[in-house]
């Protein structure tokens, strides 16, 4: 009997949203309410958290998932994204600093999933390649391949679907004249690995956000000759060390010179490296069901609750927005899957479509009016969302943290940046939750800590 | 009534093979008895001919086609591929050397499709999402995208399918211990562009092939400090220069060390260059439809003479097979594709799918006792099977070479190899098919010739 009511659950992709959304799932599972697998297409989980010296096509001829490079430390202080139950300090039995290195991170994301005994959900090296739905069964039918023999075909039905495949591996790539005769190497930041390669060389990087910023620190770091910075509409405007300029947009390129929008123009560019961003991909995903995202939005269309697709609420995107919160707002967004798939709660507009989409609409109309670069607004909308959704949640479950404290950690963030990009990773956090603890510092500075291994960051931190 | 009975057929590719296909074509669609459409994901024809400096994926977020380089020449005499039909010293208005840089390549094939009037055949930036076949109507159906507005999605109905799609452009990466965490740059060959960004370097390149054989001389040419080549079943043994030397299997990566099967190893290693090869990918093919090809194969499994899928002969593969010959083979496999799809000649095997798998499996039968490394068995057997293939064409229009010259040229060419690496291409060859001239020699010396331009390359032959 218990069988027959099971709910069969697909999940896509094992990264930090798939994780999240296991542990959420997780207690369900014990009584025997659900039948639930991920599919995963890498042969390992944490999502774009691990590293590979690997560009472009993996073994089993997939893209190569991940962005991450040799030496990325955490770009925002860890209290603001760290799992209300399972703190740093758990994990590591220790404190650490506010701006840990990617090992780190990884180490403690892949703990917690241990740690909760949701690797058996997982098929791995396992590639969605169709996801269809019946109007008539209420199924998903979803044609899966093994990736390591791509003679394999599966076809599965789901009750539900729930993607969380991520949107930051297919590389926004921007034409610029000239560029595809550049006599030098250009790359995308996906497929950038370390500032090591560019020693002493003249770089040119476009963009204007998170890739450009780091890229170009990074590349400062290490010790690049020179870092020019094209924007398309505002510069970064940091106090930037004497060998970083931003310049405007990147008109052509001409050999080794690059001409700007201003009628400058740079000599002597060795390597050219596309902050360009991202784009979604949902090809795997029936048309009625796929999700279109120009850019990298916090307010996705057609995303009830930033989650829901509106006009079938069987299926679930996590983690589609822009982030300022992550990984501690896909737990939020997990609980509520769980809640409403699981029927503990009912969505507000569950049986209104067109009510759906007038919520949706009213927190688009939100985030147009905000400025590109006010980082401020996009963090107030983020924490006034996220405090949207955990209303929505079975209020005794749902984990819980404090949204002012959390947006106030977001304002020093910005802040620390603007006064001196060069040491904010130097800066250390207060707790967000209970007992609101203050990070320790790292006894290096960022600038000069080449070591960004586990074993070399734990021993740099002071302990009390 | 000449419209009733007009055939659809639709060509994937507009890369050399697509192009002789739509050449071949052209004769009949004067005659009003086909629809022809080509559908090419680039923006651009000639296929893997194509230079771009991006590597990774292209503005409209697919897969980069080209594998090509800055300072590629070909690497086989320009006589054995030469288009009987349209000669290079028709196109240049002169004759050429044996051995001319990619632009040269090219401008000509380029030039014979742009004589032929062929352009107005293709969707650019147009790709093949999905091709079914429904037996009971005997219409392909062929599902496309508009990639500069990936919401349109078309669905397009053919009495016949030729897939011309190419097979090196998804790049075969084994996977080998402790690469995935080398601290330096790891590229397939297929996002190798220029030896110039390795100078000074000590380069590490796994693979036996043509692509080991000419980035390893290329990184030589412009000032790599080290190129050590690892093999896997057995070294090329080329008299190579000094600094080139080479070593068995890769068994892994340790930091900059390389450790070798035999025991060895190599330290200091900056870079690493997979030239493992490609592998084919037809993803977009129904599963009954779909060619899967392991490896590079002169006789690939299920493609009647070459070419014709064996289990319904209205769809046809162009270009599959690992090639010796490459432009004149395509022109001949294009013909016999015109002439059978629209009636002129009957295949020899047409109504007897157990005589086509016998005709199959005695060519795999004879490839399979050719010994990797034995260049000329394989130029026999190629050789061969393209005398057989013009033997099943309409003998009035099927372009003709001397098939015996053509084989001779190839045995010098690996002669050539053999005696000198660093000159064979500074060598000429006589021309496969009337009135047999001798190509005049480039004045520069290719390793001192850093000029691949056009202008550069066509005023460094001597003129008469």
């Amino acid at each position: 009997m218990a069988n027959i009511t099971k709910k069969r659950i697909a999940i896509i992709g094992a990264g930090p949203c798939g994780l999240s959304q296991l542990i959420a799932f997780k207690q369900a599972e014990k009584e025997q309410r659900i039948e639930l697998i991920c599919f995963e297409r890498q042969a390992e989980w944490g999502g774009l958290w691990q590293y590979t010296a690997l560009t472009g096509i993996d073994p089993c001829g997939e893209l190569i998932h991940s962005s991450m490079y040799r030496h990325l430390w955490t770009n925002g202080p860890k209290e603001m994204l760290e799992y209300v139950d399972y703190p740093f300090e758990k994990h590591f039995g220790r404190a650490v600093s506010s701006y840990p290195p990617r090992a780190i991170m990884y180490d403690y994301i892949i703990g917690r999933a241990t740690a909760a005994d949701i690797h058996k959900f997982i098929r791995f090296r396992t590639a969605v390649r169709f996801v269809n739905f019946d109007v008539n069964t209420k199924q998903f039918h979803v044609t899966i391949q093994d990736l390591l023999n791509e003679k394999i075909l599966e076809h599965l039905t789901f009750d539900h679907v729930i993607v969380a495949t991520g949107h930051y591996t297919l590389p926004n790539v921007p034409n610029f004249e000239g560029i595809s005769k550049f006599p030098g190497r250009v790359l995308h930041s996906h497929d950038y690995r370390g500032a090591d390669e560019f020693v002493d060389k003249n770089i040119l990087i476009i963009g204007g956000s998170y890739s450009a910023e780091d890229i170009g620190i990074q590349c400062y770091k290490f010790g690049a000759r020179s870092i020019t910075i094209s924007y398309r509409s505002f510069p970064m405007n940091f106090k930037w060390p004497d060998n970083i300029k931003e310049v405007p947009m990147l008109i052509r390129m001409e050999g080794h010179t690059a001409y700007f929008k201003d009628g400058t123009s740079v000599d002597n560019i060795d390597c050219i490296i596309l902050c360009t961003g991202y784009r979604h991909n949902h090809s795997y995903m029936a048309e009625p069901l796929r999700l279109y995202c120009s850019g990298n939005l916090f307010i996705p269309s057609n995303l009830y609750k930033g989650i829901f697709w509106s006009a079938e609420l069987r299926l679930a995107y996590l983690g589609m927005q822009n982030q300022t919160y992550s990984l501690n707002m896909f737990d939020i967004q997990a609980a509520l899957v769980r809640d409403v798939f699981l029927g503990y709660v009912k969505l507000p507009d569950d049986d209104d479509e067109k009510k759906r989409e007038e919520d949706i609409s009213q927190w688009q109309a939100r985030e147009q009016v905000i400025a590109a670069n006010d980082h401020e607004g996009f963090t107030d909308l983020q924490t006034d969302y996220i405090r949207d959704i955990v209303s929505c949640c079975d209020q005794n479950t749902v984990p819980k943290f404090d949204l002012e404290r959390a947006k106030a950690g977001f304002y020093k963030f910005f802040n620390d940046k603007r006064e001196d990009f060069i040491t904010f990773r130097d800066q250390t956090f207060t707790s967000i939750f209970p007992p609101y603890n203050e990070a320790p510092p790292c006894q290096i500075k960022w600038t000069k800590n080449m070591d960004d291994s586990i074993e070399g960051y734990l021993s740099s931190i002071k302990t009390t």
